[in-house]
């Protein structure tokens, strides 16, 4: 795949938000790990997994919300209307 | 919250099989982090996001099944029909 | 496909109300449909849309409770346990 | 709740193209109904419903790109940025 990039820089304050999310998350993954490894409860490990999932979730609404406020709303104003059908095929991936 | 154990142990190639999607998460989510790190395209950001929003959701529905063989069956032959009830609350909250 | 039956038949009461969630659907999309008529404002027919998902979800999630509690109970009693993986594709369906 | 207009009048195909669709979810409605009248088996009811679920999340797939391509693209014009916080609230709403 070819590297884009982001025209408009990110915000470090945004981007250091964003990486603590990932870091909170790989832990949680470490610790389902940990759970495996113990012989914990099935149901106990699937709230585990649910409450990550939520995680991902909120962590790709952060992103997206970012992407439609400065490069959707940028390529609207040079006139390049296609980008909203882009932006849809990213919502129906995202859970 | 009390740790409660899962009464048949899992089988060990189950829980190497989970642990290696586990660490494949974890690879990906420190992906998005140098992603970041690089000033990365959003939508490209959000491909990868959604692509661990799907691996997630293939954990979560290993372990489920692997439950409901198991311990719900289990419960259920020992006469505790509650466990589906607990169950539902289960799926409910997995995406 | 194949008409199949429940074998044990539902209770009354819960075809009724499952029924009445029906009916409540079906004039929530009628809404819907009125409100292109009027040329309501996009965001607000997306509240109702929003609002007739879950609703739909709900009325998912009683009748898999149903048919975990009678139809997979009774195929596991009878010692059927593939039921379970029959189950998980459902769950996987369902939003 | 106050009624708000759309702007832009929709598309007279558009709206004829939402109300089939409408129509059509109404009647696999009316089809669970009778379904659950005839004692069917819930797991192809259940399929049913995932077929409903599917049908409305493309149902709200399509008002919500034409909200992005038609209000939403007006508002960022005329130099309305919060429009986007609303459409993610929006898109957070649907499944």
């Amino acid at each position: 795949m070819e590297e884009r990039q982001k025209h408009v820089p990110r915000d470090p304050e945004q981007v250091k938000l964003l990486k603590n999310r990932l870091s909170r998350m790989i832990g949680q993954l470490n610790g389902i790990g940990r759970m495996l490894d113990d012989n914990r409860y099935c149901g106990d490990i699937l709230m585990q997994v649910a409450a990550v999932e939520s995680a991902l979730q909120n962590f790709g609404y952060i992103v997206l919300q970012s992407h439609m406020e400065s490069c959707v709303a940028e390529e609207l104003k040079e006139g390049n209307p296609q980008i909203m059908a882009e932006t849809m095929d990213l919502i129906k991936k995202l859970k």
